[in-house]
């Protein structure tokens, strides 16, 4: 392998990172700060259209760290890849496009050096289009034995137009071109910039439009692809991380809904209604030629016949693919592509359905279950111009990376949702016994919160925070411009648990900690079985409890929750690692729920809440986990699994919220058991904007 | 007056105009490729947010030619244009814009001279809304003594993102940052990038998003203001003219609609109904932070509350608007506001009733007739947010810039012309004696058509032109960037009249040259009273026509036609003057229909026409002009008028198509006197694409 040369040297194995930095300009236009420059060996690396050009950059241009770009043996195949135009969209809802994305990952994937993977990735890097060159770039960095400790770029970086009202940067191209970098001060992002409170649905936007939850959601997709080499898809339980992961968010959705005194979200179920929400995301294309079309109120779905995607489905097949899984649900198997019966188990059954409902390549019977959560995606995404006779694209809704702004993403996916509790509420109850851990009993629990006087009571407030767009300004000058944004926030807080032991040894255990709203719409306690759809996960950590003295009292910062990752790791800065942060496996840590947005907002007078805390026997916790290298941040498994690894927890996913109670349970009351608590406590909004932290 | 100083001389007049360019750039950031400079006499001038970085900038940029700004005496009062927020957007058909547009206007031409004007004019630049700030500095440099031989540069010069497609923008942009001047290459812009032909409404898009006749409707909106001083808005027959270029503008459409095999455009009279043609412009604002909604397929109207726009009124207005409007018509006179009744004469009524239906501040009776056919603009604008809960603003129907582009704006001013035409159809008919002339007879007209061997033969065809984008590119290099679009264009044609004289002397007449459709929708022949909506005027000039010989020949040449302005014109340079123009008058020679959309589009096999040629008695035509400096260019005053002068025809303006004809007249061929001849000639399309000009 060559070595870079020239400038400050830049660790070989980043050198590729900076091929995902400013994607639109080209790869012989410096990169990053220092002025990263790939030098490719020949002009057929030069895609056609930038020849004339490059004689006349090589000079212009400079820079200072000069990369060496072998030659390769044979040049790769993107006729397909090559079928995206360079200035469309790219969406991996299309199945066109995912197709085209899984074979340029298995290009990358199949280069056997990382010398050849830079190569290669050079030499498509200009001649496809930006977008799908990110994304596949991005999953084959995670996947590559050669650098599959790299960081990832947050995706806002490199398209802050995805993430930040446009208005946002067009200033920040002013600020480039014409302030020097001492000059510049940030630009405020203003909270309520896509809608007034005349849209009721904007109480909840800060939610919906949280930078934080929207990379989440893409890394979550980029370490869980739908298609392609099946050993990059079929990860351990990833149907059934499918439904729990999309399952947390509608439950935080509900409960940020009821915290703001909305009602909990209404399903899209009559697909032949107007949607009444509309959504203007105000969002720019920085890259493609095209702005973000927004949904106006009362927009209808339509069959969809897009030639250019290769896209032809109709409403109805939707709703067939829906009829057939609820039947497949409701007669307890699924039937494969030999016309096999395959039984919808109690363990492994909702793996099984979340591969069809997705649809994952995984998917048992594709022909007869369809694409569901996909093309309603997609349908959803074209309503304004199901078939392309205006030359649009899709809406927020046709990218992970934005569908989560829109309040039509939570319809969807309350529907989807319903599918998987049809399943979950088929299945048999848990038994006393699957619940408790005999000897095991909690006796208190007090939930710590800094700054508050008073225990069990969390506090939320708005944080300001500061983001270098300047990674995104293609063709503007470099040099950090910052953006101002605020996001929710609350009080680091810490649980102190106190359980005691009477088995007379020491033993393990599973903490497991949840909260919901007290009470529904109404202002009533719920049932049981509404309530546990509510209860999100705080929290899941193993413990040992020793057994003298009895009483073990464990202590739980809410910056170890194993749900989230740190706001530093959701917006890590490419060029300087977070402190503490080792490079290698830091990147798998980019998937996880963003740590600000943790406790739901509350209300100032206190929003009422029921605080769950369990301790499960480990022995039916514990997952053989093949030996492997020890990954560095276990931290957000519960929503993101485990690099090359199993989910490290045996029960279901949600356990035990996760199914309808035994009989005779018909509030949260009656289903606790002794190893399990309840505690009431109260989340305060107290309404203060905290400035960024220098 | 000081004079400018430092690098190559400016002429000291057109200092104010470089205020025009790149509207979002502080006035101290060096304007044009010359590097104009404005420097402040203290800092009071800078506005606020921009004092912290001013001495940086001095020293960081530079220029060439250093403007020096007086002091002013008192600094104006802008708390009313600073009203409307410097990245919103502007309309002049929103009531609290038009009263904030005035207002500026006012502060303008306050000023004693030209030194008070430009230092206001730089005051005021960068505290104001830009495009606010563009539109008010360009009415009052046309009105103002001391500027008005002024050039304005066109609109789609200062803002191309009015009249481009996006992707042509941010192409320019990089194309400015990363080439050199001489390697830039000029951006294509394809034909069909709104829609495909899937939208039969899109076979007329060449028509609606022509960049020439986008450019017309501005400028004539620039020259005719319908608020503000009453000298300024006073102007002869502008009520009348209001009617014609707007008539002529569906009769135009209609036109093109026919050779596209589209029936007439349907008026959009029930405002309850869903508008059925979807629209996405596919524009960008390189300034404000907002993008141009699209309307999706099947809006409805709402009513409109928008509180920060101070709008607010309801459906039902423009119903009862209209209703009285009917009311006054039927009844043949309106009600002024102490009560009195004005009748609709056959003279003024037309101009009257102009200015109540537009309306302007000249409207008799604002309370009574309101204000529709404004307020149906900004209705079909704000469909998708009308009480402004989503935060946006206006789709292109509420800008006079763009709304042209909208297949709605057709339904909606046929829906006006109909008011007009239902008075124009109560006058009484011409009489024989009133079209006539005698002693005067066409006896033969040619059409000789550059290029093609059969006369009476129109040809057209694609053109290419190159347009420099570069001074609509804040915030990016200097320097020219070119894009290459393609607009209809024709050969050059001569008109050949022989007509007779046979009273013995020479006398005056105005040659009236129409064309329209031969066929309708059906391929019948049309009765007069539908034909005469659908003739276009080509041409209309005054002659002398000998006695001896009797024959007279005439000849005139296409690019002589009084509607019209050359393409030169539309896109007219700022910094150098076309050839053969004097800077002084130049001015109102920008308002006129775009040269090269004089014939309609026609048909590759011939589209079958009649050309309408008369000649008037200049008797009844003739207009007593104050004396008064002469006019350069009243070649395009048939849509236009003349710079402080009188409309230089007397007869009604679309005569003698504009009323429904006399007794026993059924067909055009009824219609005709001797000093008439009609004629079959067939517009050819031959479909190739010129190459610009070098």
């Amino acid at each position: 392998m060559r070595a870079a040369t020239g400038g400050k040297a830049t660790s070989i194995q980043q050198e590729i990172i900076y091929l995902l930095d400013r994607p639109a300009e080209p790869f012989f236009v410096p990169k990053g700060e220092r002025g990263v420059v790939f030098e490719a060996p020949n002009r057929e690396f030069l895609a056609e259209r930038l020849r004339p050009m490059v004689a006349e950059l090589g000079s212009r241009w400079g820079g200072e760290v000069k990369v060496p770009v072998s030659a390769v043996a044979a040049l790769p195949d993107l006729s397909l890849p090559l079928q995206l135009p360079r200035r469309a969209s790219f969406s991996l809802f299309i199945p066109l496009h995912r197709k085209i994305a899984a074979r340029l990952v298995s290009i990358f994937l199949g280069t056997k050096t990382y010398e050849e993977f830079l190569s290669l990735s050079v030499y498509a890097r200009d001649r496809l289009n930006p977008y799908l060159f990110v994304y596949a770039l991005s999953v084959a960095i995670l996947h590559h034995p050669d650098t599959r400790g790299l960081r990832l770029p947050a995706l806002a970086e490199m398209f802050p137009g995805r993430y930040m009202h446009r208005g946002v940067i067009s200033m920040a191209r002013a600020q480039a071109s014409i302030l020097e970098q001492t000059n510049r001060m940030p630009i405020n992002v203003p909270r309520d910039y896509t809608a007034s409170d005349l849209d009721t649905e904007h109480r909840v936007a800060y939610f919906r439009e949280d930078l934080g939850i929207n990379l989440h959601h893409w890394h979550w997709h980029l370490v869980y692809p739908n298609v392609g080499d099946r050993k990059i898809v079929n990860k351990d339980r990833r149907g059934e991380l499918f439904y729990y992961m999309h399952q947390q968010i509608i439950a935080r959705y509900n409960f940020e809904r009821l915290c703001n005194r909305l009602g909990r979200v209404t399903r899209l179920l009559n697909l032949r209604e107007p949607i009444e929400e509309g959504y203007f995301p105000k969002l720019d294309s920085t890259v493609a030629s095209r702005v973000w079309q927004p949904r106006h109120a009362g927009a209808l779905l339509h069959n969809i016949n897009r030639e250019q995607d290769q896209l032809r489905f109709d409403l109805e097949d939707l709703e067939r693919w829906r009829d057939r899984i609820i039947e497949a649900i409701h007669s307890g198997a699924v039937m494969d592509e030999t016309g096999k019966r395959v039984p919808l188990s109690e363990g492994e059954g909702i793996d099984r359905l979340g591969n069809i409902v997705e649809s994952s390549v995984l998917s048992v019977n594709r022909s007869l279950y369809g694409d569901l959560h996909n093309l309603g995606h997609v349908a959803i995404a074209y309503a304004h111009d199901p078939d392309a006779r205006h030359l649009e694209t899709f809406s927020v809704m046709g990218d992970p990376a934005t569908a989560m702004r829109d309040p039509v993403f939570y319809r969807w996916h309350a529907t989807i949702d319903d599918l998987f509790q049809m399943h979950k509420n088929a299945l048999p109850a848990y038994t006393v016994a699957q619940l408790d851990y005999p000897g095991i009993k909690i006796t208190k629990v007090d939930l710590v919160t800094e700054g508050r006087q008073n225990p069990n009571e969390f506090e939320t407030f708005w944080q300001q925070r500061d983001l270098d767009l300047s990674r995104g300004l293609d063709f503007s000058p470099r040099g950090p411009v910052f953006a101002r944004f605020s996001h929710l926030q609350h009080a680091p807080f810490t649980y102190k648990i106190t359980a005691e032991n009477s088995i007379n040894k020491p033993v393990l255990g599973t903490v497991r900690i949840f909260l919901a709203p007290k009470y529904d719409e109404r202002g009533l306690e719920m049932l049981f079985r509404d309530q546990k759809l509510l209860f999100i996960e705080m929290d899941k950590f193993q413990i040992t409890l020793k057994s003298k003295p009895t009483a073990n009292v464990i202590e739980r910062a809410s910056s170890s929750s194993s749900i989230s990752i740190p706001f530093e790791r959701t917006f890590q800065d490419l060029e300087s690692p977070p402190p503490g942060m080792t490079e290698s496996s830091f990147n798998y840590c980019g998937c996880g729920w963003p740590q600000n947005m943790l406790v739901p907002k509350g209300t100032s007078e206190g929003f009422p809440c029921q605080l769950f805390v369990m301790i499960s026997n480990f022995n039916d916790d514990k997952v053989n986990q093949t030996p492997g290298p020890i990954t560095k941040c276990p931290d957000a498994a519960s929503f993101c699994g485990l690099r090359d690894k199993k989910y490290p927890d045996k029960r279901s996913m949600g356990y035990p919220f996760d199914r309808n109670p035994r009989n005779g349970v018909d509030t949260i009351y009656h289903f606790l058991t002794p190893n399990m608590l309840l505690m009431d406590v109260n989340i305060f909004f107290s309404g203060k904007t905290e400035s960024p932290t220098p």
